[in-house]
């Protein structure tokens, strides 16, 4: 699979231990991560060269960040330096019927202040053969969809695949707003990956017989918002949405749908024991992303992207830390648990 | 709601992290606690003023006591000064079919050793609506059940509201002690509360039909315990019993009764998955007395409680640190555990 | 009952806190663990007098390991010094679809260099009554099957009883010599403990209609493997067997069966909510040797060893830390897991 | 002596635990803080009723800084809300030869965009003895000094006596800025503080004989400081000046002037070894009004501010927990740290 | 040197991680000690074969107090069980001039509610070369001066070395009782360990030119406080004396005298960095003993034990770790700490 | 600077927080760190572009070294994987007078059974400027002269800068086997980098009037020891050796000689309050190398090797996470350690 471009944001993501609250102790627990460097991530683990593009401030904590990246082999070559901050968001994780929260900090940072001609996109996309982006990064800030369609543009004309999950944030924009940005950039896309209430949130197609708070989830229902989707979208050759159940906090029901060519596959369904839900989405679209860059049957693509992020649910933090061996293994049914000497 | 005055013990809560042993590792979790300062600290999350009135000796663990009191916003400046020691407990956490273990250290205390005039009554009551007490209080000491029914009668003399948990606990009294002595307290007792051991092991009224240690229990059989307590103490205006039917350590389904003006009222039923028990009493103690002081529905109290203390359960230590508008979520229905961005 | 050895390896075990991946962190939790030294520490917690025989290297790391067996009251008079290095192993939890993992680094460690004149047998059974060993520890060199072979020798010489967990480990040696080296040793063996897979992997002994991936497990197959093992080890005078399903790392259903004079006895199944399962078969072994050893009947044998290595299932690292009265309690049907205050 | 207001800004407080650097681990201890914030809690602690005011987003966080200041008896009651984030500042520990270092991010916080109009200073000051601010708070936005100057005119017109603590932060404003700014303020001030460098820095008044990273300081210098200062500002009653020679991060030589009615009053020294020195000024600040508002001698005064203040730096984060009688106890000359029990 | 029998109190030590103050942070480090425990354990430690005796109650704290002396190698089998509780002291460590502070919670505890009954001393001394107990054992409850003697009584009769620590706690009794009780028990001792107050507030005898608070100590006047010692108390063989200069809480200059046949010893002295000074005391009465026990000269003696318990000051918690080898490197000059690979 | 290779083992490094012993608490900091790679580390955060090549198993745990790595910035591009395991070392940090502990496991290792054309050092070396390597490389087994030989000659050939620090384990091999292996090695080096100590182990050329363990060190003596080094090996372009005076465990006095084209130049003297002297000498190397390959003077030179490692002592764990402008601020002189905001 050739070289995959990610754009997006970079937080601390900071919260207490365990099932602590806010109040509770006197540490957070500390990470850096955002939605695309999540995808970026998942795929270098997964043997894909990638590259992560944003913009930090020139800060020891925005170096803490770039460290991480390295780490996880994500590629950071291209990112630039300015602004003031590095965003921040507390997350204080949920259980039982109890629900995560996560307070978001994270506007006026250096990548929410960046305008077009920050990036090289020529230089960066030389070679690259993906790109990919989220509904989280227009929503930075007024000038970022300006920004982010400057790269869609640029990828479009170095021919590079361009890949969008819809990530409908509540608190960065309206249904609105989001509708009209990202109505606009979705014609330059041609994979979606969406959630179960992205859709009808940011383009008003919901899914009919379908509750999402109440659990309950239509394979029908899914199956039409993808075609009214293709319809509205004919650019777009592939849709993958999450279907996830939530029973509660700690447990949940999970799957996936991946939409191509007219016809939905569904995966099989996973009751998944919660240990980190956050990245979840992430997961999945990385998962996709790979089924698709590798050639992988329909089928097999949302059967890997899901028993991928089934396995993000199981894992600290945001980053999907399995190996393709690992992803392989449960998509081939073994989900016993059984220990591996 | 009016200003609410809980009296009773503070402790030191001690316990290895996790689902440690006692013997495993070398740090306990400390945190400072009580039974009524409990349903204090859960009715001033609510945004209820309160007073925790206690007795502590003049050292610096007992001021954390009083910092972590006032830092959960309850009123302290009751607190008297006097005598050797704090009580201790020790909580070694439980999992799947290993029970929690309790270790108390908590004879000879500040408070055990208090006598009737260390507290001024009348100035504590002073503009008061609600007085709560627990079964634990008067066992603590030979001495004590007279300081508790002197704290009573000054309520009754200020026309405060007087509720009362029943909390048997084997280890400071017998079944007879515990009987005498509550059954003279509870005919100055407006609101009483129990679990479904209670009534049965202080007062020798078992319900019928049900079985505690196989988790069964009956409906009927409690709306009978009701009727029986108030038959005994007429006085007593309304009884919350929490239901609790044990799976395992892990596990458990959570529900409770609220009996009022003859007629039983259940609230929806659970299924908990426990990060923490500890507490989860009080914290029905505390949504009931919300429901009665704020005007609710006797269905609405009972399901404001059922849910204030199911969400105990997913929150580590003996607080329940959950906001109203939290509470009310979950009896909205939505325990789906969706993360709150 | 009396004093029991135990021979084998002893190793550092190493892994990150919680459910977090090798990678994530800065700490690894540690302790001092082995198959035989958890199945003594559990007889030793039992009340049994217990001696574990071992050889470490003479550093500070060894003491520790040393000072772990004392503080669990297991005898350490008879471990000899000597060689380079003790063994180490790495584990990461699993959770959900994930499974737990664990790597190995026990070549060349003092105990693999080890020859038979290290051990004085005739000074260490000495009024012994038991010696245990598993299949790990001849598979630990090329010397070690002699090394075992004079303790068993010695043993039976001595009038002890011997008992030995197959316990095959793949990374040790291959089917075909385990099956040479073990099948020599078995001629020797009282008791026999085993795992659903392990007569299949050493013996070739497989039980018909089960399938341990899947978590399909046959009464009547288990029953036939414990009566072809004893056609060919006519010496052996009771075999038990735990019966494991993976519903997943964080679930598993867990039984047992004892096998002897002919007959299957087969314990209560545990829904069990996994804590930690290192150490879960020789939990089993030390609850099914403390049945023998004190002569419960059958079927209290195999209830009592299950219901121990249920409670160990729940208990952090690798040693059931649980105490006959624990186990009783569980083995009498109490699994509520209610508060023990 | 009679209540104190403080007035500025809260902050979580993040950095690694013990000497690590920052991307060093996973995990951040947290604090919430901020200079005024300090000030009022050590006099808290000194018994001293005291209230903060500032401006906090409605989120959940701020509530923790809330909690944590009732935790340490500060009132809290005319705390606002509003705006969109709370400041966050990391500071990772020096040690030797290795300075501490501090990253602010705290532009943008819901105090920095408050107006005047957003607090009640009548109501405020109503039976307020002190208000206390620093240089910190005016240098905040650009309209923040508007907001100060309101809090000061509210005050004198109270009849409450103004403190001020200079506390240049050259990322926040030019020495040009904070000169015109803190010229105006420093009219209305009756006590004034500041550290070694500030007045330098803001007002251009330097010690002569002094050089600050040689860690060289001239008594007589500062006298002079002191006196051009009461020249410049005539209304300025008091003047406490903190004298700190840096041999390295982990050893100062600490000592302060108290210089009023002409007359300068120098402290005894202390070799201080550091835990942490963050918060030493504001400690001194607290110390130093302790002594005004309870009518010690100037000489007391300045031993009373210089002991509180040494007793921070041994003490973790950022408040003073000294107690009037630890402080008077090392002011007597008890510094030999022998064990209290 | 043949068996050492110590007697005395066994309690839980609780304190925040490094320097916190007691109010700081969430969880206590605990452990298991007591001054008489920390003797055997440091003989231990060096070899000798010790028995620990004192009364428990039969908890499982008490068990991880009896597993943590198993683990020191300390025998354990003549601990007995009855009464409610463990004591418990809290330790705030303290920094440069911040004292240490400790809270003592050790009244009514199993022991101290003892009688000379509880206790088969012929048994325990059978075999035994030493018995060693200090002041804090007979100060416990009004009732065991008359244990401690009844145990001294039967060590003379076994023929047993009698050691004795004064160490006065003046929470525990006043200098008269103190004076009156250990006047006594002194009639019995062969070898008297005392630090730099203990004589002068026990029996009154105090060292001219010595000023401790201000660090100032004499050679000559602590020779005389021996000689006095020894006027007053012929049967006193042998006295050993610590001398600490306290600089700060951190930095301590440590040495010591050993006064035996009329001649007083001194050990060179240490600057000493310290780590956790707790238990300073004990490890140089266990290195005092080790030395008359192995038959050392007396300046070896004095130099061994002050070597030992300088060492104890660079170790964590209350038990000196140092074994003979380290002890011996130290006494023989190389104290530079250069790392040992 | 031109890219600098390193090669040499990578290991485990295990050990408790803070300044416990071995056997105290239940975990380990863990870190993953060689010679070598602390080399290549500080380089790359000095901005010099490197590559470490080592041999290490395959499995997750070297996957953790190798991302560390990364994270640091090294190129891990020529790490090669084979053989069975990562080697370990256990640290123990000293305090005062106790001297830090070091247990190695590093036997067996990847690197220790590699081969020479395990590495391709044609390729590695292509377009490299330096080529850095230790005396514990070579000492690893019997075959690891022979493999550093290959890589010192293709060094050679491709004509890049060859720099030894000669490090010295008594644990690895004799002296006799060092001087041998080490005197070869020694006629293809360019620049040498020695302690106090190696020069007199390895080649038997010690310092007169120089007493390592009194800290006795003379610059006359440490100047005639690198004349004969020159002497003796005349492709010697230049010799940094640093020079450690041991006050205790925690306090040293650090300084370096640099000596070329026949003169010796010293650094200013620090004293250094250890936080972990781990890494030092490597620490110290970097900063040579860094001054050499950026042209600076030898007087420069040394000034900032002392510097860097002067800062190293101050830092957690191995590696020296200084950056240029850090070391550059100290060895301008300010090493006063006020903060830096």
């Amino acid at each position: 699979m050739k070289r995959m471009v990610g754009f997006g944001d970079m937080m601390l993501r900071l919260g207490p231990p365990g099932y602590l609250r806010f109040g509770q102790g006197n540490c957070f627990m500390c990470y850096y991560t955002g939605a695309e460097a999540n995808v970026c991530a998942s795929l270098a683990i997964m043997g894909v060269e990638t590259d992560f593009v944003t913009r930090l401030p020139d800060n020891a904590i925005a170096q803490c960040a770039i460290g991480e990246l390295r780490r996880l082999n994500v590629g950071t070559r291209h990112i630039v330096f300015g602004g003031d901050r590095i965003g921040v968001f507390y997350v204080e994780k949920g259980a039982s019927q109890r629900p995560s929260k996560v307070i978001y900090d994270r506007k006026h940072t250096a990548i929410s202040t960046s305008s077009p001609e920050d990036f090289n996109w020529k230089a960066i996309f030389d070679g690259a053969g993906y790109f990919h982006f989220t509904g989280i990064t227009p929503a930075l800030s007024e000038g970022m969809p300006a920004v982010v369609e400057a790269a869609c543009r640029a990828a479009k004309e170095a021919g590079v695949v361009i890949s969008c999950d819809l990530n409908y944030r509540k608190n960065l924009w309206t249904t609105e707003q989001a509708g009209k940005t990202m109505g606009k950039l979705l014609e330059l896309v041609d994979y979606l990956i969406a959630n179960e209430e992205d859709a009808d949130k940011v383009l008003g197609i919901h899914a009919p017989d379908s509750d999402v708070i109440a659990g309950k989830l239509s394979r029908d229902g899914y199956t039409q918002v993808a075609r009214r989707l293709v319809e509205r979208f004919p650019n777009i050759r592939g849709i993958g949405i999450t279907l996830r159940q939530s029973i509660s906090a700690s447990d949940n029901i999970w799957g996936a749908m991946y939409f191509t060519e007219g016809t939905a596959y569904f995966s099989r369904e996973y009751n998944v024991h919660i240990v980190d839900r956050v990245g979840g989405g992430d997961s999945f679209a990385a998962g996709l992303l790979y089924g698709i860059g590798t050639g992988m049957s329909p089928q097999d693509t949302v059967e890997y992207a899901a028993a991928a992020s089934c396995l993000k649910h199981s894992i600290e933090l945001d980053v999907n830390l399995s190996t393709v061996a690992e992803i392989r293994q449960l998509m081939a049914g073994d989900g016993s648990g059984r220990v591996q000497r």
